[in-house]
């Protein structure tokens, strides 16, 4: 191998992502046809979207010269207008299509939101557990997670979060449902974030990719109901997980007039314009799959029972958050996490994440979760799992 | 408008984009149908891929699933695979698939090139005039692009890059054929950036964007042909262009494993992959399209020797490069560029950019010139511009 060149150190520190290092965690092992692997360690669709929506999107790569060409920057005028329509209504607020845009990936509307905040040297509070990919932003920025441990329920505490607050702070991070700790946040602890961010002139990032598979019936947040949300809020949102288009990456950011600036120049560095056959997907299926999405969350919510029957049946092991695609729990074994997961594949026929691949480096809590993605699970797959983890003997 | 809320200070001052910035000057303009616009601000492909690829993706787009679902980081293994024997047929050298990553677009390939390599503080060595999305992401991370203003024929000199040579410079910049100033580099000049690159340990990143329209035959450099190219180089190159898939986002960067292993960091981070479907469609363009993409290239290059004689037949106006897609030309009048860009819309129905969008602020030369995009431009419309142009008195 040649010598690697010039080396930014912030990337260099940087942790590997962790998907696929568990990948690699796979290469050599045969998993013999009697007990196939179960591979819990992402949740992401693993069908493709229903055929209707096939139809439309091969219809536009067909016909349609616009599918093929560059777009706006923000994203296609009537997908930020039905973006904003919808979100109006589900959270009965009032969202504007200029406050919209469409990114290429919800991830990638993270790296645009913080881009406009933050600096190398500045902070941004994140409730620890952590969605890797955001740290991972901050480390390669050279920006600084806080990490505010979270407490009962997997929830974060506004009173710590206060405590954690610098005058280096540009940020609070909140995932609901959450990734990787499946809590679901109550409105009214959304509204102490809020309250508390722009009391100190924060901002308050609020990503919820899963809110399609929330538990909860009707708005999860009144955040958007405050007319001045813009100058604290900004949303972001993934069409991948409820239309099955992960291969497209089209997510979406809603934030103030003057923030939208400031993400154009972003966006327009970094992606030009999200794929036009993908928004043309994603606004199709917001158009004409909200009875079919109805009954994914129906599967989706059915997992997550089946999950926390199964895991109150192992005594030993303690299920701490359970929601969107994830479960996050703490193992009985005086074990490392990250061993743990190795054997489990090795000794189990099973993948999951360890904590440690969440959690700042070094905590001793971090070593004793790991979270498993069973989004992807059927009642069966759920049902060996339990079963697994039960005759595992390290 | 309510406040902002933090900003980062290194966002702020980047400028907004220079396309969407030129495309509100036509707000509020009217342009008789006998003087239609003639739009010269960006060139891009206006018409939609043949119907053989289209009907390609449609066909994927119908009835794999994969064209649908995640992929991995670094890009689909084929259209690596596809990507790294084309290449080293084309430029006789030695490319492996692992050397090749997939971008969302090849603005996004030169984030991730220079990510890999720089932090806030350093400095990139920047030919101008420059790329204005390569300027955009240096300032917007807070790294200083030190200028190499190009000389005879629009070109940059390697002696004079080594005088810019500090110790906080990580990386030069090189886009040939070049966006704005259409010049291609000689063979021997990109070797000479080479050997200065590697003799300061500095990286060299080559845009390629533009290569399927060079005018000249056979490899346009030799530098895949050193066995240590991976030492000192990194490749960018876009499918947008040759197989007009500018709507779907697919470029490609080639480097070093080992920098490979830290673009994947940032790939996963800000992209989780590039669209299936695009990657589909430029692999099916690769295999099938060749013949086909020699007739655009022809047609591009029909055009610009028309741009060339048209531009000769206004003495006033100078010509300095002519290459890719782009005119870099030298106006007559006593006129800033912006104030001349914008009396051009309105008084001759004329599009094009100020040369200050590519330049520092500030500098007289830039003020003296315009880039002017004429691949979009048929015959007839280039014809029409060199009218106007000649007619237009300040």
């Amino acid at each position: 191998m040649t010598a690697p060149g010039p080396l930014n150190p912030a990337i260099a520190v940087t942790p590997r992502p962790p998907v696929m290092e568990a990948r690699r965690w796979l290469q050599g092992v045969a998993f013999p046809a009697e007990r196939p692997l179960i591979n819990l360690s992402q949740a992401a669709p693993a069908e493709p979207p229903p055929e209707p929506l096939r139809r439309a999107m091969a219809e536009a790569v067909l016909n349609r010269a616009d599918a093929h060409l560059y777009g706006p920057v923000l994203g296609r005028p009537e997908l930020r207008e039905a973006v904003a329509d919808a979100w109006s209504r589900a959270y009965a607020g009032a969202i504007r299509p200029e406050e919209v845009a469409i990114t290429q990936g919800c991830n990638q509307a993270f790296c645009a939101a913080v881009q406009t905040l933050a600096a190398a040297g500045d902070e941004v509070i994140l409730p620890a557990p952590w969605y890797f990919n955001h740290k991972m932003w901050l480390d390669m920025q050279g920006i600084r997670a806080v990490p505010l441990r979270c407490g009962r329920g997997m929830l974060p505490d506004p009173a710590e979060a206060a405590r954690l607050v610098t005058d280096r702070s540009r940020a609070v991070v909140l995932v609901t449902p959450n990734n990787p700790a499946g809590a679901e946040y109550p409105a009214g602890l959304l509204r102490a974030f809020l309250d508390l961010a722009r009391s100190r002139g924060l901002a308050l990032i609020v990503d919820e990719t899963y809110r399609d598979f929330d538990s909860r019936p009707g708005a999860p947040h009144d955040l958007f109901a405050d007319p001045d949300w813009g100058d604290t809020l900004i949303h972001l949102y993934s069409f991948s997980k409820a239309y099955r288009l992960t291969g497209h990456r089209v997510g979406a950011l809603i934030a103030s007039p003057a923030r939208m600036v400031q993400v154009e120049k972003f966006l327009d560095t970094v992606a030009i314009c999200a794929s036009q056959i993908g928004q043309i997907g994603a606004g199709w299926g917001l158009a004409h799959l909200q009875d079919w999405l109805a009954g994914e969350r129906a599967e989706v919510l059915a997992r997550r029972a089946a999950m926390a029957r199964g895991m109150s049946a192992l005594p030993d092991w303690r299920l701490e958050g359970c929601g969107a695609y994830f479960a996050w729990v703490r193992h009985p074994f005086d074990l490392p996490a990250p061993e743990l997961a190795r054997r489990l594949v090795a000794e189990a026929g099973v993948l999951l994440l360890p904590g440690t691949m969440f959690m700042p480096g070094g905590d001793a809590e971090a070593a004793r979760h790991v979270r498993i993605a069973f989004a992807n699970a059927g009642a069966a797959s759920i049902a060996a799992l339990i079963e697994r983890l039960r005759g595992f003997r390290p």
